[in-house]
């Protein structure tokens, strides 16, 4: 059954979220050293056994110079134009990362320089990845969502959006690759780190694909979820019950809800209303928030696999008219 | 937990499974007139918004002449080489289909004329399929694994396996493909499809890929299994108790540990210690049958997913040989 | 829990339901064949080890001709009485069929003439079948509620519910039976079936007992069903998601809750609060549609096997007073 | 998947089970003040709306003389022959009781004096009872399985099958009943009931069918049942860990795979090999234990609902056969 | 997710529940024979182990003079101060019960005579008891919430109830005890008892301890609850469908959000949103007819464990400052 | 049903399990400088508004000089006799920490100087925790079990086994207790943290508690356990289907049942037969290589709760006479 409000109510949902005081400094503050030193990166390319893309293993300099893995697959060079490339940087759902060479090409197949990027610490999941965190954290749950979440400064991700603006970064710096038409895209927890790439870095983003994101206006979210990873949250704060403020304290300064208020590039999302761990209601919460244009394609009967592979016919399309029209500007 | 026999006792499993009478000549009568009326099949470009893949929309000649639909994926013009290219005939899962231009891709990227075809009938799960099956069937079980199995000559598989046939005689006449080395490659029920092609096509196969393969060693499938779509026979026979004997019978005109006999081609097999769905025993009793060179990769720690990309990263490189040895012969 | 509305919601609920164009056109076609052809079966008297039920074997031609097998349960001849008996045809739930012989029988020790009709294509579930289905369908889900989907012309119930007008018009023939007062029932699918057959043919049936129905309001069900078999479409449109309007303007052609617009007969409905396979408010919608005059039990503690022998008890009163009142007239 | 050993194993499995001392004598004074008073029914004519059974209302006098309540089904008088007839007392499935009059008919339709009993404080599941356990009990776990456990004298099934034995007394002393072809029939806990009848009365029994019998090997079932009744006990042990011996103490007591080598009437036994409620091991314990001639019928593809109607099918036949020789002696 | 109305719902949520007629009555009469009678208990000192801890096994006289075993903790002598120390009597959750000596000596390590009290017929669930309940029942459902549900007088809580009292009774007349500085506490079911006492007994109650109480407007619980042992009502009167109306006869003598309006002790009451035994709605039906002050305290994270130890400490500090309030009177 | 082998197999299962090269030296060099700094820590009076469990807050130095927090409990200055006390250190199961002050109180209530330790990283479970791991991570499942496995060094357990020798090194120099007396206890992960300290400090522990311990014979484990953590491990390798070899290469550094050859105080096991985290076979590998004398409490009847409050009743007992036998020596 559906999983949240009936669509037309959720077309309405506009929620008052209030700001953390600080947010834009907090966010500043963190991006400063990456910014001061510049992208930094690392290629060596690799034989994958396939003909029709080039893959290079990447190593990037991500939050506190800890090193991100990534694979920049590109169309091989029989087939690249004369002048430079678009770009997709694609950030990856909860737990999952890079995989193998030849798993994540699509954006190289359809014409792209496509930065496939590892979430640190992540990546025994549904796609394996090869980035560690070198950080700590305080007592927390299994998983990523609250560890170091006592604190803002200390959260996991806080460090992990950071990597993710670094790697927009570096694909933009790449000699191929046409700095103006570098797009974000992710679906879930790549579709947080998507917005939040779009959000703190407005003026470096063509466009975003945002798919069912993750953490956007949480309180709403973990009152209705039905999976994880919204459900460590419960699982902590119904131990930790005296830190329940603390918690949602910190989770403000990385809600998509609030973040995409700043977000100003184009902006193609999909929400599913049968989604359990991404509740509707929390993505249409980011989509009414977004600063830029924005379409959503929603999809009534799927779960959090949302449009699938028809979302995916349909990005392609959009893209190359929302990069077209940007090309003729 | 594991889902079988310890290991060893899995590489010593070796059934003595009955062939039912006249299995050659009921085979050989199936694809008599498809045979005889020799490849048929349409092409036309598709767009997929795709630079690296060149797809085609196919529409072939199957088992009575019903329709049944493809997509050949070939590497772009300027990627191929000079001569003719090696081909795989992807065979799907159990209620897949062939799904959208952009999804199956793989092969193609590798260099080869890759054939997504679709199962009749499915294509309504994890990837969506085009082709109907104009038979009828007598009162079955939702899905298609007792569909018409009060006889042989009904029974859906006996349909499917000969349009699997007919995709390999229309990849190997195409005029870019060399029909000395077209592979036949499937997962689950779409290893049941390859095995069965290698058995009833055996001069025509340079090699096959089977994958945690659906329909071998029924009888002990159905006693072990935990999942669809062997339940589907055990929820059809529970409620006709008085056809279990016939059900069998019919079964065993298609088990793959049975037409494995027949298949001379060199086999790559992989198989799932913790798998549910197709039991690792009855993936051991079609690869203990298989006629010609086999190997099999097991893989301890997963699920009916299999070797997944890890796997696909072997195959690449086991193809590679394979077929390059042909071509030195 | 209650898996619907609250019951003073539910009693409130008329959903403007719009009828597709030409529906009544649609099923006069549809049925102009066997109208033409007038009712036919052939009957043969079985040995269930039975001696207070006479059991005939039953095959009777349904659309196109197809055979539909039935089970004639009758009172043995020392009670029957002089005059002509009322009769009841009973239409089975999803994926169930006529059974065994001694296996449903109320409506003959009751006093009926009791036909129990397979459904086509069902029965290997819950109770066997008989009956296959001859025709072919395009890709599908597993199941019968999406096959041939895609038009109404190929649409599986269509032909199921002119079997079961079929089968209506059979039992009013018999000899033995007063035409004037032959009832239709059935629960969940075998709802659908009644109150199709109410809709269609409405001059011929005396009274409806309708259980539980499936097939009504169906855009509210799937947003609210738990399980199958309205699952079924929401997994076909889950894949197909481009054929969400083509699937519901095919359903609208089956839909209980228009269709009942045209029932005139009186009918006693029950309904069950926590019913996770037909919703109560789309149970509600059909008797609010219904024509005639309707009266419904709601069952509040109870999930979709509904008012069970207590209902029955209920009904065999109501329908000896309903038709008592109609020998009256 | 199969619940319990390979068929081969299960048809060789005899275990040895120890007696408890004093067992007979345990019996013969509990079931000595209901002989010494002899059986004691009232009846009352019912209308259920049927004109093909003719029903009455039974209140017996049960263990302790309490009243246990029953249907007494006859076929009508006009279907009745000269002699008097063979009668079937039907025990019931755990949590049911005799349910509604027109509901468990089947053995009077088939020509039969059919008792169709409660068993006391049960009746609230899949069919509904009117009797009541006045006997109160120590701490147990919710349900029947630990009632008074701590005690043999005390226990739960001691009155119940003391019930069971009075029902059979009761229909042998009616007046249409030939006592001497008076069968005892049951599926689950009620086969648990009919078995003990056969052995506590087997001078009063003329045949017994026995369907996947509970409480039968206890020790063993306990070990690999996944279902309640049995895990009423694992839960009860699994609090009171130190009550494990005088619990099984109890358990001997009224153990069928014990008490069957009384049981010297013909019985016709069902198992199925995916039953998760009563295991298969301990269905052939008891069935091997049988004293009299016995068969039993192998339900390889069902749970516990085992034969279904197609067991009974076979039973009306096996009980014509039975009971016919028996007239012939 | 949340499992009942948002948040500001609940806080004002106040159900107009009827009271049965003669409900004062009923109780009094209930109560009259022990009240005549007055407290009577032994007394046998244990040795479980501890130093810290002097523990004795009591047997008190409850409803119908039933025995009743129950533990009192006492702090060990030479930490007992001169004067009288205050009591908590903690019942029990469903199917729990005294445990073992060591287990629930909380209240006595924070200095109180702390009386852990059996429930009749319970303990054989999550902590083991040793108290029967001497009473037969009528059908019911396993379990103890439709014990002799068909009529108030002898319905399973009635003499819950009334041992319930009994176990205060004994306490406050106990010679280290201040009768004055008595408290009654206790969680789901407990959390029923305990506010039973202090609405029947509402002059021996000195505070009320209620978490997550079981037992309150009953109808909105059946409704909502998604586990046992609401549920067992739901199975009781989804089979007996007959009966609704005579059970909430019954249970309204025994609904919390009913009596509490005879309560007038100081109360602190906690409450889980996640709380899927006990839905939230109906503990704050019962907060809201509290007649004492009573505070709340809400935990938004948490199923039915409430606050645990979060909680317990909360109540220690509750409890020192309302009985040093009361001291100070 | 039960989750391994039969008893009688448990109880003669002695697997060859390898022990990796260098072992002792790796253990040697992990705790060398926790050796030569000497036990460290701080201890601050709390109040937990009891009056019979004196407790301090303790933060104590660990692996790498960590802060790890603790509680530590004592009977009150008026229960303590002259001499100095034994200890209790108690170690916590997965996910769990040492709770609030009151919680875990148990062995100070027997007279023990109980320490109830935090696991690093843990306490967001059944107990909450305070204490964090400073340390990172290469890309790991969720959970703590596969922490940087690739590599022992850097492994988590490596972390966790020093912290808790440290805290038996800080009871055992804690002013009030008598070294010789002190003792590991746990459940669970915290009977891996046992049997390690056991193992690895031999000298310094008078006895171990080691409850359905985790951590032995994992490859078995693995193999058969249902339940996490164990699974963590299977959907790490699952994923990460090339670094089996290398994480069991790390795990056999942690391994209890090679581990336990080097414990020699004398011994309590419990473990349960229905044990799905903890598979009861690798319970039996711990206990089999025990060093010292052991002996083990089996539980037939229980999951993974074990022994519960009936097996604390034991180890009191089995703890005062095997402490008692020490003062003697």
């Amino acid at each position: 059954m559906e999983t949240d409000w009936p669509l037309e109510q959720l077309r309405a949902y506009r929620p008052h979220l209030l700001e953390p005081a600080g947010l834009d400094g907090f966010w500043a503050e963190t991006l400063a050293p990456q910014r001061a030193r510049g992208p930094h990166a690392t290629y060596e390319l690799v034989d994958a056994g396939l003909v029709a893309v080039e893959t290079h293993a990447v190593e990037l300099a991500g939050h506190d110079d800890h090193p991100v893995h990534a694979w920049l697959h590109l169309p091989p060079a029989p087939l690249r134009g004369p002048g430079p490339l678009p770009g997709v940087v694609q950030y990856q759902g909860y737990n999952g990362g890079r995989g193998l060479p030849h798993e994540h090409v699509l954006w190289a197949l359809a014409g792209y320089a496509h930065l496939v990027v590892d979430t640190r610490g992540q990546g025994s999941g549904w796609s394996v990845g090869a980035t560690g965190d070198p950080a700590g954290a305080g007592a927390a749950q299994p998983g990523f969502l609250t560890r170091g979440i006592e604190d803002p400064r200390g959260y996991y991700y806080r460090r992990a959006y950071a990597d993710a603006v670094a790697a927009l970064d570096v694909l933009r710096a790449h000699p191929l690759v046409d700095p103006d038409r570098v797009v974000v895209a992710g679906a879930s927890q790549g579709g947080a780190l998507a917005t939040a790439v779009a959000a703190l870095a407005p003026g470096s983003v063509a466009a975003a694909l945002v798919d069912v994101p993750f953490l956007a206006d949480v309180r709403r979210a973990v009152a209705v979820a039905q999976t994880d990873p919204y459900l460590e949250l419960v699982r902590y704060l119904g131990a930790h019950r005296d830190r329940v403020e603390t918690a949602f304290a910190t989770l403000a300064h990385v809600d998509g809800a609030v973040l995409a208020r700043r977000a100003t590039a184009p902006a193609l999302f999909s929400v599913a209303l049968r989604d359990r761990t991404c509740p509707p209601s929390t993505v249409f919460a980011a989509f009414h928030a977004w600063a830029g244009p924005a379409e959503i394609e929603v999809y009534p009967f799927n779960d959090h696999e949302g449009g699938g592979p028809h979302h995916v016919r349909r990005q392609v399309a959009w893209l190359r008219s929302t990069l077209g029209a940007r090309l003729e500007q």
